[in-house]
């Protein structure tokens, strides 16, 4: 049953093409659909294309709807087109005539354009708040590690000495400006764009301010072909905020993967995080970094797709659009697993604090020694030469000891600047006042 | 359970996340992994690692495995970590000890490299099949619409006569150029890993080239630390070769959407293969094409997801090659669909024979009007000069005819000889070889 | 003449293989190297490092070699390695051996680090400032041709009636979420590497807020080992900016390219932005926007190269950094040319007004019937049903009038509102106070 | 001067705005575009439209001009809008009336397809000669440290016993597949698109086969849809194959940035083949190897920019396909200079030869010591077992001896063989052949 189809059988083999993965995709927008629903009839009503009476039947049956999704008690029936069709067909059935009004002033178009924005927001902020934990896990760290000195690479060569402090508090800093990334796509996600109809909008007078406060939007896509030409767009710009908070764990990861190997042994984790070989009894293999890793990589391909599937396709809807929920749906998922999985490793993190005394760590230091003649007077190119020497002649002599001062250096980490900037981000998303605004549609 | 499991339980989160989607995308590995123990066990016997009443008792329960496999009874129970691991099980469960010896010589490593590629020679050898097929048809639909005239466009302004004939004619050369591309991607495909282990070899007396010929490979992998290496460089390759023909079918389906539209109207579906509109009745849109357009431009990005989830990886295995099967695997079956809705929507396509009686179509027969005046003996520029003038005056005349002779032109379609070539090309993969060689193997 | 050539001698197809094009490339970071140098300065002599003497040689000199290099009258001499080379060069030509000691508590590292920022400041500043132009010209172009109507398109098919108001005015809305993107890449970029060094900080008691303030930067990048780390990312988050601006513009030329036609006819342009075909003497080639089209179809692809030639590189610097440069600066300009272009288009487009007078538009107005029933209190499902059925039976009739009062639509384009959330975003960018603090620098 | 350019004035901005870099690049395809008119013209005289007296005038003028190209002595005036325009203009101005004969039967379109694919044929060429000869250098190096052992590693963790001779040796092979793609580019590429004119071919009776033997093709693009519809599709096939070896060398550079280090110490190279640092004054930086990679990594990407820049484009030219040069020709010299910088890297790498004597890496003998049970007689899952526990209990004694000798292992490397197939596939490009066509036509 299909609400375009008139006379004619539509071929099966069409069918399934079309439908494709959407029928379980879409599981993924029901309550959401709900919730649009909910705001759009209590605007009909208000406009005068619902009575009092059909309202409070329509609205009443859409919560129990939405508990019943909720409750996993949902699923769409088998000759059922989409989840749309399958929630107008159970408040139909269930109430009758009102059931069929609803999708006046709508279309399909921006009935799915209003359940993927509400469906990002969601899952914006599930991902920010598990980027929230990692972040406060990193700083953590960072500063119970301070005092634990590590190698510094440049070009994969022993350069200068860092800290753990460092090391951790440089993949929180990270997290920051990933987070303006996801803010600008949650800016970009947060605007409503119901009544824009099939992207041309609607002779009805609808009032598409109401349905903006209802649905707890910051304001809405305007002009309904923009509206309708933001699909795509917003897929790409998300995708890009996940894109950078992936890069970040996939970075992280690469890191420790290096580091577990016995060639440098700067961290371990317990048996239970690491795999086996089949074939070398020995190894403690970091399969879950690499994972996340691997996953965090694919990520971030996961823009470039979208451009590519989007490029070049003139204005107005096309069904191309439809298919960016394959990738993009499963990627949150995803990027949450990633997130909840480095919060997992990350706990269980062992640092080795003794990694400088191996003698092959001597040039660290090379650059402190120069520095110390420089505060003593001599030019630094002097000073630097003098050195550059002493190593070539074998007569550089190490100090191990490192005092480092200024903001941002192991001896003066600043993660309490570096949190006030994250918390400041986070806050302005706003989730609360979202929430609020849900919570009373579905009261 | 699991064979690298020793003392510790692992923790069930890792476990789910380090596993994946494996289960499910590993079941088109399972006939695989059978033919490729059908080999390596014979060549076990043969350096005298099994005796003859082992391989006996072992081929025969493998060929049952097998059987229940292609018959759809097989499947990975519930504490089985993955196929590989499945399929040893019930052998040993059916035949004792014998059946734990047929891991010898061989990490899961190699056993995996060598399922993927036995499954990527299936796979290539399916999708070259439907190329034919589609190939064929675009062929057919040329010939049989040689003598339709149909405008030629190029900055998307009308520009010269076309026809029906070189427009289909044309994805059919297309293809052509495609196969090119599957078939390098077949050649590298097209040799044994096995043997190589966990990418270092072994100190077994392997006799590697006895399961190359029993699996019927072209060649082995030889070094193997390459055989190793080319994991993830056989997907980007072959990920190439579906991309080169998705890039095909994507384009032809974008000028079928635009041809189909109003403004064009050069060729037309029945009802069945197009879908209706929620909201505007008299709409016939072209679902089925923009979805092969957009499936096969996510097919296109593919070889670069690859890329990024390989790239700057040292040399040896890493735990991310595993999740390469995610987007590749289903690309397979996306493809295969593709194929066979543009074999569907060829067979069911109307073309418009009376396109160019619009008057908007009159300045395409401006350049036969030059080269008409050159042939008759005015210098090319000057011919140009006069025409040019005469439209800008409005005094230019067409002559609705066309006489195209040279070779690959309207009246010269060379489609036999297009024919030739991809038949050589097709020829070149030898299925047939491969076919006659595993069929051998599980007779 | 390198810094870091001891007593041998690098070999000149190494050496023209690692300098590259940097020579050329990086004569866009002088004036920026040159206010590093400037802040730098003033800071170590607050910290002591200099003398007020010394300062003042320095500030002085630099100053000058400023001007010179806003006056074109920079180069860099054949044997100097590069633009940091040179300057420090001149200055220690110019005033002996205080020139030397600018170096001081600084690597190449965070001078380059510091030298892109100041840079991509100012191209940001200078891309978003031609965006605004092109917004308003949206903007003023939406309100002028506000009444007149086109054919609005779903999938390529004629769908519902829209206007040119709507189509203007949706792209000028486009450029608002653009910014947003550019707004984040400017947070990300507004921020101090300079202090960082090496990526490990230094033993010098550097004043990194001092040389903030100075190059009025929002904050620093705290964590020296992040502030190496972001440089990539960086780049990466830029470089999505730019693509979102990007993917607007070549929706819209994509448009203006299939607008422009034979089979669409909506709109023109002068023949002096058009351009002609060798041979077909009646073409006016839309080659201005096709270049626009491709030129940002090819900054779509900077975000994922960027990506691929930093993943899975680990935390520290490696040289691979430098090369990114390669694509990302000449992005700066060609996204500038596009904008100028697309204003310039903008300037002389001519839009056709009498579209809809022919018979093949008469559909467009079917969901206008449906409302009117539905309006008039036909439940909606209903309606439709019959104006399918009319239009089957070719009954339907259609009323070339569109009244849509709606927040968005045709006749409620909101463009004001547009406007004040397009300048709220350009406020946040706070383009004077960077321009107030650099400009105390050079006085 | 521009051919098509009539009354109007072509606005200046434009002008620099479409012809780009245009003119520098096009420079490459200068003596291509001699050789394609040399062909070109013969075949006029062929079919009358030239006489013999005109075609021995224009050919003795070709070869001068294609001379003073190979010389250095061409360059494209002023007001010359391309190489092709100048090099016609050259001819006229030389030997008058009869120079402005040879564009007849001729696009624009046609003589840019058959210049790029003479020139890509050109650079096919001069790549795969490159990449012999450091296979060739991989292959010496493989066999001349084939008694070297090295540790394997698989998840950057310890593994199993490798060599250099499998490590070089592997890159090898590696090489031999990447030339499958270069020789499928080289197909694709090795067919004539002369003839095809603006894509719709021509009223004038030209005979293509023969343009085709002249400039010794392999065949031609038959249908002159698809010799148009070649574009774009040629360019990112071949970036593919370019991207093929540029993974190749990518990843060996990547292993040797990290076997560089002081935590492998598995390899060097001599100080005029590394880098310094300003700061650090001991480091040796692997700067070379790093460009490699990047550059690399970049032209890895290049196959992904093309897809985005033709991809959704229907059937026709479109100016956008011009913008493909832009990347694509600097590839070309990008990849030859990394081939001859791991070329000269190759020739001066120094390898440690005492690696394995460190006790880190005494597991790597574990698993040989399993398959000495498992030879004399223990199954294999319980030998694994045996080893595994005596491991955990510190009982573990390695044999530090290898004796592996299967096809492919440290003791039997068949480099021999791989040679064997990467000369078949070398030789299948048939390069003589066509230098021999193309020395007659300059004759």
């Amino acid at each position: 049953m299909k609400l375009w189809q008139k006379n004619t059988t539509v071929n099966q083999a069409v069918d399934a093409f079309t439908v494709g993965q959407d029928r379980i995709l879409d599981l993924n927008l029901a309550p959401f659909d709900v919730l649009g629903s909910l705001a759009h009839t209590q605007m009909l009503q208000h406009i005068g294309l619902l009575t009092e009476e059909e309202l409070a039947l329509i609205q009443n049956e859409l919560k129990v709807i939405y508990q019943e999704i909720i409750q996993g008690k949902f699923q769409i029936e088998e000759e059922v087109e989409d989840i749309h069709s399958q929630i107008e067909l159970l408040l139909t059935r269930r109430i009758g005539e009102a059931g069929k009004k609803i999708h006046a002033g709508r279309s399909r178009n921006d009935q799915v354009l209003v359940d993927l924005k509400l469906y990002f927001r969601h899952e914006i902020e599930a991902v920010v708040q598990l980027v929230k934990s990692v972040f406060e896990t990193f700083q953590r760290l960072s500063n119970q590690h301070k005092a634990v000195l590590m190698p510094g690479y440049t070009h994969l060569q022993i350069a200068m000495p860092s800290s753990f402090g460092l090391w951790f508090g440089a993949y929180a800093e990270s997290l920051v400006d990933d987070l303006e990334l996801m803010l600008a796509a949650w800016k970009v996600v947060n605007k409503n764009p119901l009544g824009s109809a099939a992207g041309y909008g609607s002779s009805f007078p609808l009032d598409r301010q109401m349905t903006t406060d209802l649905l707890g939007f910051q304001s809405m896509n305007y002009n309904v072909v923009y509206a309708q030409m933001g699909r795509g767009k917003s897929e790409r710009i998300l995708a890009q905020g996940l894109s950078s908070i992936a890069a970040t764990l996939a970075k992280w990861a690469m890191d420790c993967c290096l580091y577990m190997g016995q060639n440098y042994k700067f961290i371990g984790f317990p048996d239970h995080l690491t795999t086996g070989s089949s074939i070398m009894p020995h190894k403690k293999n970091p399969d879950v970094l690499e994972l996340i890793r691997s996953r965090c990589n694919k990520i971030q391909a996961l823009p470039n797709e979208i451009a590519l599937m989007t490029t070049n396709l003139p204005a107005g809807y096309h069904r191309d659009l439809q298919l960016l929920k394959e990738n993009l749906f499963p990627a949150f998922t995803s990027l949450k697993e990633c997130l909840e999985m480095t919060q997992l490793m990350l706990e269980n993190i062992a640092i080795n604090s003794d990694i400088l005394s191996d003698s092959k760590y001597d040039y660290l230091f090379s650059v402190e020694v120069v520095n110390q003649l420089v505060l003593n007077g001599t030019p630094f190119r002097e000073a630097y030469k003098t050195i550059g020497l002493a190593i070539e002649d074998g007569q550089y002599q190490p100090t191990k000891e490192v005092e480092h001062t200024h903001q941002g250096s192991i001896g003066n980490l600043m993660n309490e600047e570096i949190k006030v900037v994250f918390d400041a981000v986070y806050q302005t998303f706003g989730f609360d006042q979202v929430k609020n605004k849900l919570v009373r549609l579905v009261l």
